[in-house]
């Protein structure tokens, strides 16, 4: 369906809610009484010098990234902050609201002093500027973001309020960068050298271990995102960019690229960023993002204003391929439709998904389910379950989120209720 | 050619470009002497409530929006500024650099306050708030935006020195918001309805009358850019997005749509907003920004650190469709290779070409031809003087830009002088 028919079948379903609701409008007013003049029409405005960097309205000064209320870090240096998905349409983060993540603070790097080396088994070490890096043929790829940690305060009940707190550590960016091939390439890869380690410079000395496979697949040394430079909570002036998988892996403030014959099995691929299984094992790795689906509106702490037409709309992504599909239910899973998709649909990328919905003032529970193109269908809590061992504070959590949406019009998130 | 292709061509380019140039490395030292432990990774960074909503690094405030040097003006009210596109990869444009333009300063609108109105020939006058608007159905669609008086400082010699003054009235933004279609759908155009009057809230009460057919084909009634709400300087809370067109149409701060059989005739489409044509006629109405590309880098104002590999970047739009091609050239038009489009292409939108290139010292001149897909083929200035009068500051310019290289490796903009 092109964005003309899909227009038109909006409209003509917006017709037949407006027909049902018995009202003249979905949200406008009918008449148009004259109006006061406003005061931004009486006097000028801001001059330009006020904005050399823009920054939002004062209005908006809510739209920030948020740290969850469950878990706060004493030292108040292992922390992270999320995005406000509720507040963000179509499939692009602002570099503002991309969600952090980090292990000991943010440093300020000076671009001009920074190395990045490449060393281990290759034939010839390497040592890189950044302005030696920007000479490189570049690559900008859409993918989406996210930490492997999202949504691990709210598998078996609430804990969180909004879509924020329960999936923001999720964005969707425009990596720039160099595909990390073309710097092996020229470094020369030993045929021994099948993992890849990378390491940050901040002082936590974040590091991880990486199949050569996936590095010399998609991988990129990126330096920048959303059309300017890494933002320094995001990794300036180089980080790594690994399309699909986990966050951690994508080390920030990169330093130091060591090739290898097997994976380092470090701190954090051993202690952390590991998943508990039944019987008291652990997954060995498990890097790839799965296929997943959140409602961002209606969605926790929303509050509807009266039945009638709204739209459901959320995100959908997979590290794995693109989205095929998403299915959406306004009564916990009893009934399921097919939601549109919103073009671009990119690999290992966001997808925007919208369905009309007509609320009749009865409680209802929103629900979405999505389809990577591999047939992987997102699974419920309860599907994970049967394979993973879910008790405190787990990893890789992709299971279908429910919203209740009460007669008042109060949504609230309803994990382990639907 | 599929990106791994396209990647496997560039490292084969480089490897030659390397032989070439009988270096080690295009960017890379050889070696990895042990480096010294930066001081990042000695001490803790910032804590997060550092940046609820994050900016760039501090070592990148040389990257800004910016006034060009050549125009002034005096009031300070009427104003621009542009965007640093020798420093945006990819094809979107950060919120903070968004290139703005504006007739009386920017106002800041309350949203709480804020109505729109709908009237003249419509079944049923109709009027909303922002939240009104945010119930009906969205669409974010990505298109380039530009001021239909880009370039006009450098017609047929240079008077800027970069990218960012010669062609900074430019833009890649991410729209959402709801089709205009869908609210005059709501209000019932009256079958003599043939114009739509769109008005600002601004104190120029900037106004333009734009076709119906366009409104009602892809116009967007917009609340959000690039995943957030618009910048105050961009229309807060709600705008005009008439795609491919230029950008005073799509009026900011929209408080009123008034439908009329006829166009308005206003200050900004008699005196402003026309161009110049040969025996003193003028044109009515010239709405579609014509297909054009330039180089980004290298471009004015920079400098080429050496001989040896870079890669040849820029941006190319129509707003007749999408790029279907773009041709380099570095010898000022007399051979062309065909450059390779990033991925996505999307219709009206942004276009990011690049080539590789082997600079052998020798001075040069660089030039980009896109071509749209009806077959458009950006012209010379030469050739828009056959058909139009440049003579002063005249909208539209969408001529070739040649940037020279000096033996030196500096950069300089070579407007009529290719």
């Amino acid at each position: 369906m092109d964005t003309k028919e899909l227009d038109q079948n909006r409209r003509s379903f917006l017709r037949k809610s407006l027909a049902v609701a018995g009202g003249v409008a979905a949200g406008g007013t009918a008449g148009a009484a004259p109006l006061p003049v406003p005061s931004s029409a009486q006097e000028p405005g801001r001059q330009i010098e006020a904005a050399a960097y823009g920054m939002p309205s004062k209005f908006e000064a809510h739209v920030m990234r948020r740290r969850t209320d469950v878990l706060k870090n004493r030292q108040n240096l292992s922390d992270w902050s999320m995005t406000p998905l509720q507040h963000q349409p179509g499939i692009i983060t602002p570099n503002g609201l991309v969600f952090e993540r980090h292990h000991a603070g943010t440093p300020d790097i000076d671009p001009k002093t920074h190395r990045l080396v490449i060393h281990g088994m290759v034939k010839q070490p390497l040592q890189f500027t950044l302005d030696d890096l920007l000479r490189y043929p570049s690559v900008s790829r859409f993918h989406f973001h996210e930490c492997s940690g999202n949504g691990l305060t709210d598998w078996l009940k609430p804990a969180s309020t909004t879509v924020q707190q329960t999936h923001g550590l999720l964005s969707g960016v425009l990596w720039t960068g160099v595909p990390a091939s073309t710097l092996l390439d020229e470094a020369g890869i030993d045929p021994r050298g099948k993992w890849v380690l990378f390491e940050g410079a901040d002082s936590s000395g974040h590091a991880r271990s990486v199949p050569m496979e996936k590095v010399l697949d998609d991988t990129l040394i990126v330096y920048a995102m959303n059309g300017e430079a890494l933002r320094p909570e995001n990794g300036y002036p180089v980080r790594v960019g690994i399309p699909g998988w986990e966050g951690n892996v994508s080390v920030k403030w990169l330093r130091r690229i060591k090739v290898g014959d097997e994976p380092w099995y470090l701190r954090s691929e051993t202690a952390r960023y590991t998943d508990p299984m039944p019987e008291g094992k652990w997954r060995k790795f498990s890097m790839v993002m799965e296929c997943k689906s959140v409602i961002t509106s209606p969605s926790g702490g929303q509050q509807l204003k009266g039945r009638g037409f709204r739209e459901i709309t959320g995100l959908a992504w997979s590290g794995a391929g693109k989205i095929r599909a998403v299915d959406v239910s306004v009564d916990g899973g009893r009934n399921w439709r097919e939601a549109t998709l919103e073009e671009p649909i990119m690999d290992k990328c966001l997808t925007r998904f919208k369905a009309a919905w007509n609320w009749d003032g009865a409680p209802a529970m929103l629900m979405s389910r999505a389809v990577d193109s591999n047939g992987y269908v997102q699974p419920t809590v309860q599907d994970i379950q049967k394979a993973r061992a879910i008790a405190g504070f787990v990893q890789h959590h992709n299971g279908i989120q429910p919203w209740a949406i009460s007669a008042n019009g109060e949504v609230r998130n309803a994990i382990g209720q639907a």
